[in-house]
């Protein structure tokens, strides 16, 4: 089945936000077999019209994006609707969960927000847990007076689309893909190996089994490595991976690695604190997204300045004096203090120069120490990361949570 | 004039790479009055074809993306020359320096890496810096027997893209583009208010200015009004906007709330700490993320458990037990504990429930109080965000800065 993705949204045109809708539709549909064979990007308005028309006979699956708020610019919904020759009619019970939803958020309903409870007839409502406008499937040939190919349109915020595909579009779509044999699928995820070692460590032995459809995506600071075959396949190729890269695996599933981190803590009923000088409160706000945190986070200490070091860590004055903020002692006494202080079982410390200013010859920009302090022993690895800010603090907060994972043994 | 960016690799339609050529090329070309009016993606391969041929006489500027290099999906250049009726003729400059390239880095050369000194005859070739394949200008109408539009060939990698575009294809389009009067573009960025109240506030009156575009996108916490036109529609629509939401505006330009936040502390020399529970450190890293943040924020203290709150706060057990964890007084003690304990000119606290788990009918999931402490007085405020923990951390941190924002009167 040949699908496309019809993004609209004059922000993606005018480079006000990078589309992720691809990236991640594309990742989703991958298992059922679909692939997208194009993808286009038009801005609000009736430009939509266009993009459609041209693809309406050209392919089975089309996935739109946007244009389904409460603005007069969105109007996916009206021209989809004209386009296939359906009338919109109100639907009751989404406008009772519109209504519903405004008032326990005290919002006032307007007009224009009820637009957002106008259905094509016949399609059916995909619910938005975390937003007004639904989502909308119109099966292919819904009018049977105009041919059309399975329709979704689907709101533009990834945190309200994201959700609402993996609920409420997969479930249609492995009805209306009709595979022979179930195309099986497995991710590892990966930290502390790069992607061409990866490779390198598997990839021929992979690629000699028949069949097996192999893939590898690199994201800062993990590697996912993605097989798709027969069952018959997958397990010959679990053994492969298995053998090569069972430390650096920590998830089969979705998971990400702070997930598995709490999980790991929750079975063995440990705590944990974090005291942190240059991810600055990224690593408590990796580990606090996920739910049940509260059960093996006691507290974090975010300690941007030298004197902040000392007054919450009891970091010695001196030793920062001789050392330097950014070192391996101060490292491993912050961990350590925040052991104390927090009365935790384990925790995690970060020190080091994000950048782009701070730098110095012996310490350029992109060094950092982490250190985790725990289970009668003190840990510190020397990093060095030289490149922006952000992504400093992405590798460098990988790299204190995976020294936690290793540490209790998953 | 009109412009179509076509990005090519299959690696994009299977969402291993999110594509960022057409943010990148929509803002450098912004300035010149030139906007994107669509993007399309193609897998590697014969696709490009297509995509090319059916724009060839709808655009005046095509940007193309990927398929410049060695393998043999890389076809852009071959079927460029075919469809425009060029010959491919071998650069002895182009091959000369692709020859030393390889020889300073030790790669053997073959015909395949050879084929990109081959140039569509009259194409300009554009340096690449950073890699082995050149990007390719071939001006409109090139081949006087097949009319065609400006079209630019570059290469997939962004670190090769973006500064041959800065170096070479800019130039050229300043020579290309002729403008009469210059499109100008204003985008205001507001927080506290949503987009449909936004509309209502705004909408019809700016709807009167004939011309002028409008767009609104909306964030989480945060709408973007978007207005393009001439510089006497913009005045007209500034005057409009002010005077109707000067106090929720917080940027003008792309800066975010917290570079906005920063910003003012640094200006007043005030320094800010903070003390998060719901939150759980996200308020901290979104500071830590701006550049020169060290300068005003002191320290975060990530008080999860009630025993936090009181030994790195002060906060007294009385005072929870009594009101519970969430509520106006423990976020106001929270605040007032930060402020001290840190020696800080303000401090913003955040105590609520994430969710999933942890409500009450009372105090059910979403419920949030945010405290700010400083100058003389201290600010409670009450929320109640109903939605996923992420998106509730997001909202809860976006009205936590917009409290300092407000109270630093900007």
């Amino acid at each position: 089945m040949r699908v496309i993705v019809i993004n609209t949204g004059t922000e993606i045109l005018l480079g006000d936000v990078v589309n992720t809708h691809l990236t991640f539709i594309a990742r989703e549909i991958f298992p059922l077999g679909l692939r997208v064979e194009r993808q286009v990007s038009v801005p609000d308005g009736t430009a939509i019209g266009d993009a459609l028309s041209e693809n309406l006979d050209r392919v089975e699956i089309i996935f739109v994006t946007g244009g389904l708020g409460p603005t007069t610019d969105d109007i996916t919904r009206e021209i989809t609707a004209e386009l296939l020759g359906l009338e919109l009619v109100r639907d009751p019970v989404l406008e009772e969960i519109i209504t519903e939803r405004l008032r326990t958020r005290g919002i006032r309903l307007t007009d224009r927000i009820l637009r957002q409870a106008m259905v094509p007839r016949g399609a059916q409502v995909l619910p938005n847990d975390h937003g007004s406008a639904p989502g909308l499937y119109l099966a292919a040939d819904l009018n049977p007076a105009n041919s059309s190919p399975h329709l979704f349109l689907l709101p533009g915020p990834p945190r309200e689309l994201e959700p609402m595909f993996l609920q409420s579009v997969q479930p249609i779509l492995e009805r209306v893909v009709k595979r022979e044999e179930p195309i099986v699928y497995r991710n590892y995820r990966i930290v502390g190996m790069g992607e061409s070692y990866v490779e390198e460590a598997v990839g021929r032995q992979l690629l000699a089994i028949a069949g097996l459809e192999l893939g590898y995506c690199a994201r800062m600071g993990e590697v996912d490595l993605r097989v798709i075959g027969s069952s018959t396949m997958l397990e010959e190729a679990d053994a492969i991976v298995q053998a090569k890269l069972a430390k650096f695996i920590f998830s089969t599933q979705r998971d990400n690695l702070e997930t598995v981190v709490v999980r790991q803590l929750a079975a063995r009923k440990a705590t944990l604190a974090v005291a942190e000088s240059c991810t600055g409160g990224f690593l408590a706000h990796r580990l606090t997204n996920v739910p049940g945190a509260s059960e093996v986070f006691l507290s974090g200490y975010i300690t941007y300045s030298n004197e902040a070091k000392t007054a919450a860590l009891g970091v010695p004055a001196a030793l920062i004096a001789q050392h330097g903020a950014v070192s391996e002692p101060v490292a491993r006494a912050m961990a350590e203090g925040a052991r104390e202080k927090a009365g935790a079982s384990f925790a995690l410390a970060t020190t080091g120069i994000a950048g782009p200013g701070g730098g110095t010859p012996e310490k350029p920009v992109g060094t950092a120490y982490v250190a985790l302090a725990g289970g009668g022993e003190t840990i510190v690895r020397h990093l060095f990361f030289p490149t922006d800010r952000e992504t400093f603090k992405q590798l460098a907060t990988q790299m204190s949570l995976n020294l936690l994972r290793e540490r209790m043994g998953g």
